[in-house]
C-alpha cells in the first residue's frame, strides 16, 4: 500500500515530532523518554491523573486524548505494539500530583505484562496505580468471559467518562470504579472490509475476498467471528447490533450513548449511513440515544470497515459523558 | 470498491437522515426542502448570515460546518455535484436574520451557476446577497488567473475566518470582504495517491500507477500538474509548498495558519509527518505558525493523498482563527 512516510523504521518518531510541532500548547514531549507525552497544562496538585496509552497506528487514540478533560499523558508504543513500561513510569511520575494515577488501556497481552510492571515500579515510588482494561468487543470472548475480551472503540468512553470523573475532583478509587463500570456497561462489534498495513513489512493486515466482509474483526486484524458476504449497511449494521444485544442488559427505556467509528478509511458518509440505521433500530426498541458520536475515534491505520459501541448511562455516567474536553483531534463543549 | 450503503441512488438522503438524527442539537432539515439544512440555534436578528454548499462525499465538508461560529445553513448537492438554487434559496431565507445572506463556495462551474442563480432568486424576495468564490488551488490555474483556480482544502479558512466575523456582528460587505481577502492569502496544493470510487458508478475517480502520486490533483480526481513516482513524504511536503512559496506574497516575520488536510483514507500519522515537515520548513524561512490543523476537513470520499494550505493572517484574521467554533463535526474552544 501506498504511504507519505520516510524511513519506515521512524514513523513514530516523526509522527510524534510533528504532533508536538502542530500542538505545543496542548501536548508535549517528556525529556525523559521521547515515547512519554503529558499534557502542557499540569493538573492541579491533589487531582487523580489519567494515564492512557498503546500501540501507534490507531490515532485519534491513544495521543490524541491527552488534553482538558480527558487524559494527563500518553505512552506510545510502536505501530500495533504495547509501549513498554519505561515511558508508562516516566509519565506516570511526571503526571502524579499526589493524589495517585489511573492506567486505562485495552486488554491486550503485551498491554497487560507492561502496564502491569511500571505500575510496580510507580509503587515502588510511592505513586498509587489502579489499572482498568477496556474489554468491549463482543466478538473476541464469550459472555461469561468478559474479562478476555479485546478493547477496542468502546475504549474511548472509558477515557471519557474517567476523564471527567477525574477532572471533577473523584478520588482514586472512585475514578477507576467509573473507568470499570464504564467498560462493564460498554459493547463494541466491528466489521472489517478492507486491511491496513504495517509500514515495516507492506504487507496486508489480513485476507479478505473482494466481495466479503469479516464480522467481528478486531483492532490489529484478529479474526473475527465470521466471514460472510458484504451486504447492505442496514444489514451489516443489524448484524453488529444483534450480537450486542443478545450480550447486554438493555431495556425500553434506558438511555445510551453511540459510538460508530470508523476504521480508518470509510468516509463519514458510510458512518452516517450506518448510524441511520442504529437510531431507527433502538427506537423501535425504545431505547433513546442521549449522546452521538459519529467519525473516527480509534482507527487502524487505512483500515475500511467500522465498529458499533453502545455505552448504557446512567444520571452520573451522562454527567461525565457531557463534561467538556479540550485535545487536540476532539473537543466537546 | 466496497461501500457500506443501501441502495446506491439513496446515498446522499441517507447519510443527511443519520446526521440530523445523531446531531438534532446542532441541525435541522427544513421542511420545504430535504437538501437543505439549517443550525438548531438560529443566529440573532441583525447578523449577517453565512451559507455554505457544495457536493456531498466531502464530508466534514460541507454540512459538517453548519454551526456556532461557522455558516448558519448548507445546500447538499450529489456527490461531487453542485446543490440546484431551490436548496440554497430555502436555506436563504431560512437563515437571513434581515442582514443579508454571505454565500461562500468553490469555484466549479455548476457551483457558479447554481449559487448565481439561487442569489438572484434571493435577491427578488429582498434578501441581500454576497458571493464569495474559493479559489486556492495553485495548480489549477497559473498566477495571472487566480479566479480561475478551483476552491479545495483552503475554503475551510475562508469558512473559519467569515463565520467568525459573522458571529462578531460584521456587516454583510465586511463578512464578504474578509472571505475575498482570506481567499486572497490562501494557496493549496495536492496529491493524490489513490482514488475513490462514486456509488453511482464504482468506477475509480482516476487512474494512478502502483507506485505513482498525482500532484496537483483536484478533490474530484481532476488531473494535476504531473504525476510522479511516489516519493519520502519530506520530498513530496516540499513539492506541494515550492508552488505554493512560487506563488504567495510571503516573508519571513510573517504569521500563517496551516492545514494538513487528508483526502480520506490517509491515516493521521501520515498527516503529521506531513506537517512535521511543513514546521521544518517554514521554521527555515522565518515564517511563523500562528495555528495548526491537521486531519480530515474536506475529503473526496476514501481518496488516498493530502493537501497542504497556508494561509497568511494579519492581526484581524488571527482574532477570527481564534474564535471558537461548535459544529458536529468540528469544534474549537
Amino acid at each position: 500500500m501506498k504511504k507519505l512516510i520516510n524511513d519506515k523504521k521512524n514513523v513514530v518518531e516523526e509522527m510524534i515530532d510533528g504532533y508536538v510541532k502542530a500542538h505545543p500548547e496542548y501536548i508535549k514531549r517528556l525529556e525523559e523518554n521521547d515515547r512519554a507525552l503529558v499534557s502542557a497544562k499540569p493538573k492541579e496538585e491533589g487531582k487523580v491523573a489519567i494515564l492512557i496509552g498503546g500501540g501507534s497506528g490507531h490515532e485519534p487514540a491513544f495521543m490524541g486524548y491527552v488534553g482538558d478533560g480527558m487524559a494527563d499523558g500518553v505512552a506510545v508504543g510502536n505501530i500495533f505494539a504495547s509501549p513498554p513500561p519505561a515511558p508508562i513510569l516516566e509519565v506516570t511520575k511526571a503526571i502524579d500530583k499526589g493524589a495517585g494515577v489511573v492506567y486505562l488501556y485495552g486488554n491486550y497481552a503485551g498491554d497487560v505484562m507492561n502496564f502491569g510492571m511500571a505500575a510496580e515500579m510507580a509503587e515502588m515510588e510511592d505513586i498509587e496505580v489502579e489499572m482498568v482494561l477496556a474489554s468491549d468487543d463482543v466478538a473476541s470472548a464469550p459472555k461469561e468471559e468478559k474479562d478476555k475480551r479485546r478493547g477496542i472503540a468502546g475504549e474511548f468512553f472509558v477515557y471519557k467518562m474517567a476523564g471527567a470523573a477525574a477532572d471533577l475532583g473523584y478520588k482514586l478509587k472512585e475514578v477507576a470504579d467509573i473507568a470499570r463500570k464504564t467498560n462493564d456497561n460498554t459493547r463494541s462489534m466491528g466489521v472489517g472490509l478492507t486491511p491496513c498495513s504495517l509500514p515495516q513489512t507492506g504487507e496486508p493486515s489480513f485476507e479478505i475476498g473482494d466481495d466479503e466482509m469479516e464480522i467481528g474483526l478486531g483492532h490489529h486484524g484478529e479474526p473475527g467471528i465470521r466471514k460472510a458476504t458484504l451486504d447492505t449497511a442496514d444489514k451489516v449494521t443489524d448484524q453488529l447490533l444483534q450480537p450486542i444485544f443478545e450480550d447486554m442488559e438493555i431495556n425500553e427505556g434506558d438511555e445510551v450513548a453511540v459510538l460508530v467509528n470508523g476504521l480508518g478509511s470509510t468516509p463519514r458518509m458510510e458512518l452516517y449511513i450506518m448510524f441511520r440505521r442504529v437510531e431507527q433500530v433502538l427506537s423501535e426498541k425504545g431505547i433513546k440515544i442521549y449522546r452521538s458520536y459519529v467519525g473516527d475515534y480509534i482507527t487502524s491505520l487505512e483500515m475500511g470497515g467500522a465498529s458499533i459501541t453502545l455505552t448504557k448511562l446512567d444520571d452520573e455516567t451522562k454527567k461525565l459523558v457531557d463534561h467538556p474536553v479540550n485535545t487536540p483531534m476532539f473537543v466537546q463543549k
